[in-house]
């Protein structure tokens, strides 16, 4: 079988007596795991280790944000629980904001907006809320790796719709068509794409909505690059589709806009039926997101002067880490992305797995790359490299990368 | 059918087309539905509602804690995701206190503790890990609500052992060898209970952890209330029973000994066989606790000069609490909690549903409270009372409850 764990690649062994088949079933997703494994080695062997693994952005919390945050500790319900679907202003702040930014003509706050622990608890809940064991969910392959671990923990199955680099990571909707059974209940996708940084265009989201319409799915719609795309290409919103407005969840996040990452704040939008179930998922997992998080995202969503620097610099990230890839071509082939902050890079070494790829970089070249095949099959032979970190980082763990690949030649 | 949420005794109506039938199964506990029906109610109506409902203690997060989150704000890693198990300082200072604390000889951190978004996600990640659809957890009713939501939208079976006022809601032990099954992979219960007060004596613990090794079952012991015991009442830890140490998870939380309920942060200590896939549960749910939450929790911990004068008022509320309950001992009657800060009282109005009297008393008087059932069956024909909050509004609530009680009569 192929690996579907860096920790298990490592040689870990996991303990089975008195543990359920579900979570056998699953991984934490390689994302992470290179984070905890790098770590782990550098506290062990001293390495300084440059980590272009693990979507975190070079941006630290803007000051406007931070100095809301200060003032936020003092006031006493910031120690307390909120409302479990979130502060109410906040909510009514994302509702605005959807309208303005994605297209969409009215949203109740109180009834189609839930604040969550992150786009990940917002996914997670949405899942929970529409699928049973052995339903399927549509999944576009290269994917955001912890989507298939959220399906495959609920007892779902995946079904991957694969697309290549040669075709630029296009999604070949025909092939929608094919996997589609009585059982399949939605449809999941990141736009722009984690890992392969494609946008979708408006033809293709009206194609997948006419598709989950034709055959009674939920769009489960990851937006959480929403703000972050390149050159011409232009971002929409699988929002601004009135016509799937009753069979779309939209999950997103303060995270990578924001630089965030840490204060684990996101949100849901979407029918309020559906909004009422994921409510009950939520409670269950997290009965809240937290005060000072959500405080913080008041605060955050005022204010974007920040923005275009960033995004600027993130652009001439992307063009240095092309430029510096395209200098390892005899190793390494990618589409430009067009979006997001990642690049899935194919590595011309046949029948080496991803899993023992990454790792070994990560040790010998003291470099966090993520494996492709964390990514669902379409990822097999590739890396992940995110550049949102520092751009001397990135000319630093090239250097690295290209020294350590002289060596392997040798 | 008996009412299992107060939303929708209210009268609300839930989608069904596209939901799965494991969201349909189970509810927002009804702590959290009171707290948003009555936000709702009081919005509409302009009344003023004072809240013996969700467990939110008077105790603002100590100042040496704020001061300590103030400082973290501007730390350039505190925006950012830590390690997905939690931050290494924060385990290392879990462990020890876990040794000192409840009586452990020696933790592991990196393998045995997992730092999670409150004990809400600890536990929620601990039942993934250890059940499948139609495996069956035992259950002391009453206990605590969400325990049961989680063990459902699990495809799990939720076993009662039902306890009575009458005996102070002691657990018949007995009944466990009657309930237990080959389905049966765990044991759930808080310890101090919420909603009843019981704590639980050492020879109790040593009859449950016989029992779980017995009939090879893993403990799940909620300890969230593990500060709080009053007057002679000694708690003891199940933690403490070294027989038990491969098949316990104990889960805890900074949100009630600190009055950081806002912050989202808790643990889990359990064999590293164990953690090893809660923590993959915790990377789908959650990615990781808050950055910032994680700091203030490395704070908290380091001090407890507050928790004498915070433990002195809670026993003050609990014996202003229960001598205004006997001053209506007509209508309510109770056991006096030994430890947490509920109490579980059964009201004299026979064939009335719990739930419709909580909104009743909601709506008419003005007070929250919880229904009993939501604890489970033995919680039938009881309201929860949390006396956590503020000693005047205590007693204004009462003063509410006693003017309606006297309409009621009239």
């Amino acid at each position: 079988m192929e690996n579907r764990s860096a920790i298990a690649a490592s040689g870990h062994k996991f303990r089975t007596e008195n543990i359920s088949q579900r979570i056998q079933n699953i991984v934490i997703s390689p994302i992470k795991e290179m984070s905890i494994l790098a770590d782990q080695f550098a506290r062990e062997s001293g390495a300084d280790i440059i980590s272009f693994g693990q979507g975190i952005p070079y941006l630290q919390t803007p000051a406007y944000i931070r100095q809301a945050v200060k003032l936020a500790v003092d006031q006493p319900d910031t120690g307390k629980y909120t409302l479990e679907p979130g502060i109410n202003e906040l909510r009514e702040l994302m509702a605005k904001d959807i309208c303005k930014n994605k297209g969409v003509d009215a949203i109740d706050p109180e009834k189609e907006i839930m604040i969550a622990v992150g786009c990940q608890e917002a996914v997670a809940c949405a899942l929970m809320a529409l699928i049973d064991p052995e339903d399927e969910v549509l999944f576009f392959s290269p994917g955001y790796a912890s989507h298939m671990e959220q399906i495959v923990l609920l007892g779902g199955v995946v079904k991957f719709i694969n697309s290549t680099l040669e075709s630029g990571w296009a999604v070949d909707l025909g092939e929608m068509e094919k996997a589609v059974t009585k059982k399949t209940k939605a449809i999941i996708f990141s736009n722009p794409c984690n890992p392969t940084g494609k946008v979708f265009s408006k033809s293709e989201l009206e194609t997948i909505a006419a598709f989950a319409i034709k055959h009674d799915l939920i769009v489960v719609s990851d937006e959480t690059y929403d703000f972050l795309t390149y050159g011409d290409t232009r971002y929409v919103s699988m929002a601004a589709l009135p016509q799937i407005r009753s069979r779309l969840v939209l999950c997103g996040s303060f995270s990578k806009k924001f630089g965030m990452t840490g204060y684990r704040v996101g949100y849901a939008f979407a029918d309020g039926g559906i909004i009422d179930h994921m409510l009950k998922a939520h409670d269950a997992l997290a009965i809240c997101s937290p005060a000072i998080s959500q405080k913080a995202a008041i605060a955050a969503i005022s204010g974007d002067d920040f923005l275009p620097d960033y995004i600027g610099r993130l652009s001439q990230n992307r063009e240095l880490m092309c430029g510096l890839l395209e200098q390892m071509s005899g190793f390494f082939e990618f589409a430009k992305p067009q979006g997001a902050y990642y690049i899935l890079a194919r590595y011309k070494m046949p029948g080496v797995d991803s899993f023992e790829l990454a790792l070994r970089i990560m040790r010998e070249a003291h470099v966090i790359t993520i494996p492709g095949q964390a990514f669902g099959p379409a990822g097999r032979d590739c890396l992940r490299f995110s550049f949102a970190g520092d751009s001397n980082l990135i000319e630093e763990g090239f250097n690295r990368l290209k020294q350590w690949q002289k060596k392997l030649q040798n």
